[in-house]
């Protein structure tokens, strides 16, 4: 029996694990066979959804095993960002909300991509264009997956497709949209048992911008301050990275998830493209990013445009 | 008022215009200004099909203006297939059926590949979702598109979705599928008042696979034996080709309508990549391809493979 995996990217998120598990249901009540799978831990923020809805992790991987006949990539398109054998397998279908870029197929495949602000907005679409019923559990994921990824519903990325799609999810999920999204996101903001490496890798994407590699890790807090507390162990994980993976950036944005702001701490040699994309002066190493809250708008963009100017 | 252009691929077949023109309809009908437009000649077969049904080409341009404020591809996503300025405008979507390649953009966008045969198919299913109805008009144009890609239905890249259309579309045209089909391609097999330098440009495209160039130029032909007649003349003009492009392998497909057999003509340094593919023996630069009628399907993904060994 042919077998095809579903995953997200590396270092997941409430959003690629989700979509995964979620595409996986949908694939499943259509009659095709395809398996959930993770490319790393799942975060605090995400176990505290699959635990309210009583759902399983997908299992881990660490590489595509050759019993696989093809893979779905969700959340992701960027090979750096997936799976380390990704170009020795088949890639059946992407279903993504990110830019483009890096990414590269042989055959004609199924490629959606939509600018909303999460993957689990378009999956919630393609349940209803299938004429297949969203249960509890499955509206659950998807809705913890949209107030992950617009930070409930406050992230500029937020389209109102997404804020519908919250609402309808959250009735069907039955939860109280504000209260659950807030107990969610400080579930996942709680870093007090975590070490710096943790930190500047729980969701942490590469980017190739024009000839520069850069890494951007962010993290959800309360209290930004709590976080900086270690700032000399952050930067001593940071610059070992920055040198095994020859980066030309090593960017990390500490998220308020109150207050809607961001602390960025740069290293690298490319420091002062963070000084010249967001118009700021690095102040040791950091600087607040005011209003800043999503790395695919509000950094990666700005910064892309910086390196490759 | 902003201004968004639609377009197909440089050297424009018949889908890539009615595509263009199709969307446009389908944009304006849903209340956004959107204009068609070609980055090449009209093709005999394509003017047919226009003829036919009353519609105006859509207008040429060589590059896009500095009045324009996004475009949308269809047809295409390879950026050296589309408009020589393409890096410097902003993509807002692209609809497409081809394999994805040396695409890129800074933001999310809306891009939409199928592995269906041809992109009007696509379209065709997109009208359905606005619940915008197709005249007769665009019914003519998607249905030629259908014809055309898929050589009446008999390219082995023509999906049951692809057959399911044409007849729906062909029913809407008021057109006799078969017959109508056939006028259409035998309108562009017609090569009597071509040079050797349209012969090879026709409709011919750019690939990079692995570090090499490739170019893949396909005509159908009622007699093959007749485009080859003057093949040194087309051997001249493709020597011109590759040394202005600096490609490794130029391919030039002659494909016969009503055999469904390709004779190719290849040359370049690549030449001996087009035996190992095809398991063939070229014969005076030349080669009987048993069968293959589609580039895509047959032609690239065969070669790509040889080239990334």
């Amino acid at each position: 029996m042919s077998k095809t995996l579903i995953f997200g990217h590396k270092s997941p998120d409430t959003d690629t694990i989700c979509s995964a598990l979620a595409y996986a249901d949908l694939k499943n009540k259509l009659g095709e066979t395809a398996e959930p799978a993770r490319l790393g831990a799942v975060n605090k923020e995400t176990q505290f959804a699959l635990d309210y809805f009583g759902v399983e992790a997908p299992k881990f991987i660490e590489k595509v095993g050759s019993e696989v006949d093809a893979v779905i990539l969700v959340d992701h398109n960027e090979f750096q960002q997936s799976v380390d054998n990704i170009k020795d397998v088949r890639i059946a279908e992407v279903i993504d909300h990110h830019r483009i870029a890096n990414f590269e197929t042989k055959d004609p495949i199924y490629f959606r991509a939509e600018p909303v602000g999460c993957t689990a907005t378009i999956l919630n679409k393609m349940y209803k264009e299938n004429g297949i019923v969203v249960t509890k559990e499955v509206a659950g994921l998807l809705v913890s997956a949209i107030i992950s990824d617009s930070l409930l519903l406050k992230s500029p990325t937020c389209t109102k497709e997404d804020v519908d799609a919250a609402h309808e999810l959250a009735a069907i999920a039955g939860i109280e949209l504000g209260t659950y999204g807030l107990d969610m996101l400080q579930a996942g903001a709680d870093l007090s048992d975590k070490t710096a490496a943790d930190i500047i890798s729980l969701d942490s994407k590469v980017f190739v911008m024009g000839d520069a590699k850069v890494e951007i890790a962010q993290v959800n807090a309360v209290d930004i301050a709590k976080v900086y507390e270690n700032q000399a162990d952050l930067e001593a994980e940071i610059a070992k990275v920055i040198e095994e993976k020859d980066l030309d950036l090593f960017l990390l944005a500490v998220t308020d998830i109150i207050n809607n702001d961001s602390e960025a701490l740069a290293l690298g040699k490319g420091q002062e493209k963070v000084e010249q994309a967001f118009h700021v002066t690095l102040d040791n190493n950091r600087a607040l990013l005011k209003g800043v809250v999503s790395r695919k708008k509000q950094i990666v963009t700005v910064l892309t445009t910086e390196f490759t100017k």
